[in-house]
């Protein structure tokens, strides 16, 4: 049996970052970069006012203060957007607003709030330095340098500064499209009127809502019976023209599993991998467009781990982002608790002040122990059981942060 | 001047969690639930294989091994969706799928690795105790029982639990909606040639990504000059009808502070909060629907860090989870850096492995610095420098995880 770290490192072997495309600046977030962005302008654009106030020339008011104020005429306003060049005049002041350009000739600011704030002769009551309350030309970032890396994920201050600095568009990896196809005879629709045998399909729920906490975008779901022909259509062009396909169901020991049996002979690896849950494992390429496939499990339980642990590494590849760097964390245990040696244990918890437990029954078809888990801790291969205090890596389950 | 808690608390005392409203459980993810989820059905819903393999009478297999296999006629196949109640009778068994029922009569489960796989005459080679590899009926979860329950943000084992337990609404606290206006003469368009005087308008921008990282449904975005008459569009029927509103810009002590001068009259107060950046700030209602308004200081960063300390708690609130807990964690500075006293510095940081660093120059329109910034750490309005060592509560940028 593989490892699941050799069958992780497997299906990321087969994938590449989605090729680059440029995408408007505001369509980015969440993206990763693929080419650096260079600022288009220097910020600031041009000298201007980091306050509301007046504009002055600092030797006019040496010595001023409130006690002693200089009184100067004011040649008018400067807003923020005024597109004139203005010019100060010496022993004149010009009220001006935050972020407005300054004026030729002046070289400081008196902030409104150290005035009378008349908008015809002012009542100054401090002595700038030179510069002060200035942001000149340039400080923040200068033409022509790079202000975001290749390889960053763009995030709302990211995006701003792309902004800022004039780049209308940047080329980035795309956000990766997935279909997800249930399968199973015995899967009905939610609120469907269950006959003995039958069970709703939680899972194609279940992985598009993966998908979507994943930060990828689901472009096809559906369900497929346990029936070759229908399995065949996998083979085929698959509407949404996805980057990475996924199915549940189908791929163990039984004489019904088609998806197993169908894709052998289309380009899908089957094995056995030594983990809990989620033992069968498919992955490759197929149909025509060579479409790179992960086949999980049908356990709802065994298909959300296996999720955790090789499709979402495979989907931050597709999205150029390290595909290991989801998260994981160290915990210790707070009791001691059962595994099964000689295959590594997903073991879902709960992560409390006190540390880790599991959050109850923890069969693979066992989704009633998933609403309390944030986390499946990680239990080695080697072990017989965990003991408290013991560390373990933890995965932080996706999506379920922030409540 | 307020703290910002005080202001905060100010906020988030007008705002109640929308109200609940039913929806289809494929649509849950992210949303918190205004009422419990009761369990329409057992979990398993009834007795079923555990495993692909044969239901068998484990009093016909006593002594059974693989040196001494027993050999007992194959009475047909149960698959999984199989709605027929098939009956097993004494030294027969049936072969049968994972998930498919248990056939009346059958107490236990050979696997198929334990058999020589045939579906005529099987040869079995051990001999099970009773129950063994059967999921009996509700043992998961029983009819009736609370599987998720009021004030849980649905994570994607969520939506599986509640869909498995065939439920296919559920009542939630839908994603506020929310229109971001930036305002000023001197925005302009990204990608736009830019004039003397003006910048582009990266705020809008920004707050969009911030709402989509705040887990928000964006569904205007506006921009308006800094003219009363423009300005007013915002008391009549805003497009969209959002849950929030919000503003960049026009709140300061200039003289064509429009936001300022037009909502003074409409609902919003305005104040001064002691922080840096991000002093001047507005809240309110307005409008005929009442909106709830908050009115952001126009320089990106002081926008940046206002969304971060008042707006994502009202949008949480909104949401119906606890406005506070929003990732929150205390880091420790690697050096010192300066601060103003009497004022909460909210200093953009690099979270490394050493501790907490300044990312770069502070100014509230220096954007430049935020590209490597992943948290804004809180540095007390009674400190006039941190001091490497000291431990500071910081908050998590939104959107600059996972990277």
């Amino acid at each position: 049996m593989r490892s699941f770290i050799e069958h992780r490192d497997h299906i990321l072997a087969d994938l590449s970052p989605l090729p680059a495309r440029r995408v408007p600046v505001a369509e980015s977030l969440g993206l990763v970069l693929a080419e650096d962005v260079v600022a288009r302008v220097d910020l600031p654009g041009f000298d201007n006012s980091a306050m509301d106030g007046y504009a002055v020339r600092s030797a006019d008011l040496v010595g001023a203060s409130a006690d002693s104020p200089v009184v100067l005429p004011v040649d008018g306003d400067i807003a923020a957007g005024d597109t004139t060049r203005h010019s100060l005049a010496a022993g004149r002041v010009m009220r001006i607003m935050t972020g407005a350009p300054m004026p030729d000739g002046a070289d400081a600011i008196v902030p409104v709030e150290a005035s009378d704030g008349s908008a015809v002769t002012v009542s100054l009551m401090l002595a700038p330095e030179a510069g002060r309350h200035i942001r000149p030309r340039g400080e923040d970032v200068r033409l022509g340098t790079v202000v975001l890396r290749a390889g960053q994920r763009i995030g709302p201050g990211h995006l701003a500064l792309a902004a800022a600095a004039n780049v209308a568009e940047v080329s980035v990896h795309p956000r990766p499209r997935v279909a997800v196809y249930s399968t199973g005879n015995e899967l009905q629709t939610v609120g469907s009127e269950l006959a003995f045998g039958q069970i709703v399909d939680s899972n194609g729920a279940m992985l598009a809502a993966l998908v979507r906490a994943a930060d990828a975008e689901l472009v096809t779901i559906g369900h497929l019976d346990d029936d070759p022909s229908a399995v065949r259509a996998l083979l085929e062009p698959i509407p949404g023209s996805p980057d990475l396909l996924l199915t549940a169901g189908g791929v163990s020991m039984g004489a019904y599993d088609t998806v197993k049996e169908v894709l052998s002979e289309g380009g899908v690896d089957f094995v056995k991998v030594a983990m809990r849950p989620g033992m069968p494992q498919g992955s490759g390429r197929i149909g025509p467009a060579r479409t790179p496939i992960i086949t999980l499990p049908g356990n709802p339980v065994s298909s959300l781990v296996s999720f955790q642990v090789f499709v979402l590494p495979a989907l931050r590849r597709l999205a150029g982002l390290d595909p290991l760097a989801d998260g994981a964390f160290e915990g210790v245990a707070a009791v001691d608790w059962p595994s099964i040696p000689g295959r590594v244990d997903f073991t879902r918890v709960l992560v409390g002040p006190d540390g880790l437990r599991p959050s109850g029954g923890q069969g693979s078809h066992q989704l009633g122990a998933l609403a309390d888990a944030t986390a499946v801790a990680v239990v080695p291969a080697t072990d017989d059981h965990v003991v408290a205090g013991q560390v373990l890596t933890c995965l932080p389950l996706l999506g379920t942060l922030g409540a």
